[in-house]
């Protein structure tokens, strides 16, 4: 991972230096930015799409990406951490909506694209388990509609973990929920918003929460020309000390950026995670621990601010925040290429 | 379930019963009879397939029906049985392909209907735990969308555990593999099947297979005029004892019907398992112990005949059952309907 780290104070300069014009409130781009060694073809995208929901992938074949992040929902699951009772995984499922628009990867930024997160997770022993790349090559090697599939993806290269890697994350990059109602009205139409909505928005500006939660993903600067792939916008969680909802909702006990970087001054800091289709993957917080998002408001005020929020604007906020929910494309159900008379899993 | 159970030697009798032509090999009809208390409509099988998708139809949000009964692949899993570690579940899960062509459902024949099986397996406490019909009815009432696509789907009764036990079965009703190279053949295409292929489905029907494994389903006789739903077609398995196959793969410890009638005469009794798509429906028998088809052939022959077919005959014979393997339609992920800012699952 890049060393360089973004905050709130250094994203200033950034801006600055920016070409383009600075924008804290922005639509969606109709496409991302997409890393020039893994540009888009069709024929990667439905072979990942494939790979996305293959339970193969994982080593006893009970689980594949779909699983936590359910595209037939918001791109998460339901449950605050994955709750299986063998994968006892700390941290909650993100949404895989919209991520192509972020500049790193998992709630502590340690990966700094899409095909490195895929990488980590194929070979989680919590989670797809794989063991290693000569298993896992090996096992697809086993199904000829992947042989065929990865030769027209990756003509010269064919069956490598970092072309399953590629391919999943050329899928990923597809899956984008364009034109909410935020998005329409930001782009001039005045009345996609009721007063209540923008109301929340005047507060979720004033009250601070756009100082980190500002730009096309409401999770800071988007990779483009002031921001290169890898580049993490983080922040401390909780800021301000001392509430109860630290030992409620356990937000001391996983120290965040600190646990990969082991460094003092990375202790409770995250990456500032996006908010686009928020209303569609509560719980909420790294640790699922807030069930819903009238109460994550509240604690964002408390722990960040301390302004004291009153019931009617965290009500507010809330009606802002589900205008943020984007319209989901329709999907077909990939076929998975079979292995005829025969199982690969043991 | 009913107690009127049909055996080899019983099916002779309704077989002469029939006003309908009888026939060991047929072609798929174009549809299957639908239950007068639980007919098609568009409404019910939209929802149904929704339900079908969504994990909170599981106590903890973690599994839903297509988990192990995967409709991207043959409409099962790949595992012997449900892996993972909190759910040790003794039997494999069987297609879900074609199963509106069934007369009853479980490898043991204790369901009558689909609607029967749906609502065993969601207050199973080693598969969905859904606890009470209370439970499940007062978490469904929860997801607006839901009180939409019901009162849409059953206009007077709304949420109740009948109906979505109704609805998820109507949706499975529709998943027909239609058009398998089988069926071409046995429709009057004769050039569908090859000659290696033809070879097998003469030894299928010279040693024996035929016998238990015929009619539309290769499940035995369909619900039609000769055969009411949740009449059994069941046999024996293994017939023949004293192989080595029984300790290799543990046939001697589940002993099937016997489990749920008490009956010491269903020791070891099994309902006739159908083979449509059975090349992708690996591993076999019903504790998936077997794990490719060739192994299941030789086992069968050893079992139930011990005629000692050699391995070419055997090769023969799973190529014909690779010709069983229907065309299964495109489809579409539903959209989970959503409670915006807050999620069901504690």
């Amino acid at each position: 991972m890049r060393s360089f780290f973004i905050t709130l104070v250094s994203i200033l300069i950034i801006i600055s230096q920016s070409v383009y014009a600075f924008e804290y409130l922005q639509p969606l781009p109709d496409k991302p930015i997409f890393p020039d060694n893994n540009l888009q073809t069709e024929e990667k995208i439905t072979l990942g799409k494939q790979l996305y929901f293959d339970p193969r992938l994982s080593l006893k074949g009970d689980v594949s990406c779909n699983t936590c992040h359910n595209l037939a929902a918001g791109g998460d699951d339901d449950g605050a951490v994955f709750n299986m009772a063998d994968r006892k995984i700390k941290r909650s499922a993100p949404s895989l909506w919209n991520v192509a628009y972020l500049s790193t990867y998992f709630w502590d930024a340690r990966a700094e694209s899409l095909e490195v997160q895929a990488l980590e997770h194929l070979f989680d022993p919590k989670i797809m388990d794989m063991g290693s790349s000569a298993f896992l090559e090996s096992r697809l090697k086993s199904i000829p509609g992947y042989v065929i599939a990865f030769s027209k993806a990756f003509p010269n290269e064919k069956i490598t973990t970092e072309n399953i890697a590629m391919a999943l994350s050329a899928f990923e990059r597809t899956l984008i929920a364009h034109d909410s109602r935020y998005d329409q009205y930001i782009k001039g139409n005045k009345s996609a918003l009721n007063e209540k909505e923008k109301r929340g928005l005047n507060l979720f500006k004033n009250k601070g929460c756009l100082g980190c939660h500002f730009g096309v993903n409401f999770a800071g600067p988007a990779p483009g020309p002031a921001l290169k792939m890898g580049d993490a916008f983080y922040e401390l969680m909780p800021t301000i000390r001392g509430s109860n909802y630290e030992s409620k909702y356990n937000f001391l006990d996983d120290q965040g950026v600190y646990h990969h970087t082991l460094d003092e001054e990375h202790r409770l800091f995250w990456r500032v995670p996006p908010l686009r289709n928020i209303a569609d993957t509560a719980p909420y917080f790294h640790n699922g621990a807030v069930k819903n998002l009238h109460e994550a408001v509240r604690v964002m005020d408390r722990v960040q601010f301390n302004y004291g929020v009153n019931e009617q604007e965290v009500d507010d906020i809330v009606s802002f925040l589900k205008t943020l929910t984007g319209i989901y494309p329709p999907m077909t159900l990939p076929r998975l290429p079979e292995t005829e008379g025969a199982t690969l899993i043991n």
